[in-house]
């Protein structure tokens, strides 16, 4: 059933694929270079519902979170499995269209999605891992005192699409972008590629900017300062925002499923604009026209009350 | 959180991995050997049930159940990643059982797990990907008429392990050999790597030999036949079925969860006994001292009334 759905088309099994879907498992050519891995999930009513995306959205959504992870740490996609838990509600036509949206997903990013499972279970479940190569992986621990922090992809539009589709504003024009953002993610692979031979650390930001970068002081051992200016730049966002009653920087700092990718670098980074700085220390903080104050990493929840 | 729980102990920080939990993927070494790749997902109230198994079983059980997958292809395991969805009724003291299970489970087979994922969702479940590596991968289309049906491994035990659970007989300790099957499986990793360089297929046998075998069959467009008196000559199995008032024949070919390895070969395989033989033609038959007849590859409903 998942080989004929999934199906690698036989052009799939080129690029070091010898076997793909319908056996066992898939068989890769070794390579020499290094190999980045990631296995990524998304749930219902955790990471998406049903009434706010198509099944297409669904599957091309799972494929594209897995793989940012690869593109915050300079890796080149190279394949994908998938393992996808189906109520009895979940038919034959839906699936379909989950695996067409994983097709295209990772086609869109020059990869290909060569095998996978299915169970039954009483909700709908998608867990996707991913293959990259790369020479040097970008990790979140080399931030350094003096680097400039970088980044590349907008903030707080795929949360500000969320929070519109929420409040039945889904067919609104005015919020056309952000809902694509939502729906349609796309993993920053080739500002990844760009960043690879330059970043000291880098990480996507998936659970919100104050989450993510949080992440990267803690594992370097050093303050990471935003600036607020800089976040809140982007005028798309700024007007979205204004019709939420929702600020752009709390967008920025506390949205999810962005999928931008935070660098940090003593040099500039092709793609990526400069939104803060590495200092000695600890911790987050944000710097702005009245002053500096430490920022609570706190995360994004999908369908929290707001 | 889940760095904190699967961490790898820096003593897992060898064998060609570079960097392991906690990053926003694992980065391995590059290897001019084959990579086997696979992914499989356990989900409760279809593959398990808590209250027939303790959280470390349901670690160990997903994480051996995935790994019989490179069993099948002659891979040698290298490393696992496993995405876990968590409801709130299973607390860090279950997860920390069934990260134990799963790390336990990894190290009974020389390899480690080396990163995941946690989500919240209703309905708890570990997806769990493997990487393995071998010269040479044993996959299921390459049976020949003429060769031998070989099989490593028990069958039915696990099922029978199952029944009685189901049954209320977990501890009734006639049943304790079938019930540890059920609960604490095996990936036959070395019989695999035996088979690597003389078997033209194999196939793991998670879903019942009948549906397994069924596989290899088509997809080696040749006819399996199977050796009636080889299935039930197990004197263990023969014991258990006749006290759950099932055939030995009956839970030999329909039973599931064994991770027994099947494979066909023109000679003998070391530990591998023959089970049947593969013909010119299509589908599967068993043959016995009553004559021949087609078989269904009728597959293991693991929790369906019986």
């Amino acid at each position: 059933m998942l080989a004929r759905v999934l199906g690698v088309a036989e052009a799939g099994l080129a690029n070091g694929i010898e076997v793909g879907i319908g056996d066992d498992a898939a068989v890769l050519q070794g390579t020499t270079r290094r190999l980045v891995w990631t296995i990524d999930e998304q749930v219902e009513g955790t990471h998406f519902r049903r009434d706010l995306a198509s099944w297409r959205s669904i599957g091309w959504r799972s494929t594209m979170a897995a793989a940012s992870d690869l593109a915050a740490m300079g890796a080149k996609p190279w394949c994908a499995l998938a393992a996808l838990v189906l109520p009895d509600d979940v038919d034959d036509h839906a699936l379909e269209a989950i695996a067409h949206g994983q097709r295209d997903a990772a086609s869109a990013i020059h990869a290909s999605v060569v095998g996978g499972n299915l169970s039954r279970g009483p909700t709908l479940s998608i867990a996707t891992t991913w293959l990259g190569t790369c020479e040097r992986a970008v990790t979140r621990s080399g931030a350094r005192p003096g680097d400039g922090v970088w980044m590349a992809g907008a903030l707080g539009l795929a949360a500000a699409g969320l929070r519109a589709l929420e409040t039945g504003r889904g067919l609104d024009a005015r919020f056309a972008d952000a809902i694509r953002a939502w729906r349609e993610p796309r993993a920053l692979i080739a500002e990844g590629l760009a960043m690879a031979g330059i970043a000291n650390a880098a990480v996507d930001v998936s659970d919100g900017l104050a989450s993510d970068a949080a992440h990267v002081a803690e594992a370097s051992q050093a303050q990471i300062v935003l600036f607020e200016a800089a976040l809140a730049e982007d005028p798309a966002l700024a007007t979205v925002a204004a019709w939420l009653d929702a600020t752009p920087l709390d967008l920025a700092l506390h949205g999810g499923e962005d999928y931008a990718i935070v660098a940090t670098s003593p040099s500039p980074i092709p793609g990526f604009r400069r939104i803060g700085e590495v200092r000695p220390g600890e911790g987050l903080r944000i710097e702005g026209p009245l002053g500096g104050r430490a920022l609570e990493p706190r995360g994004f929840d999908h369908f929290a009350p707001r």
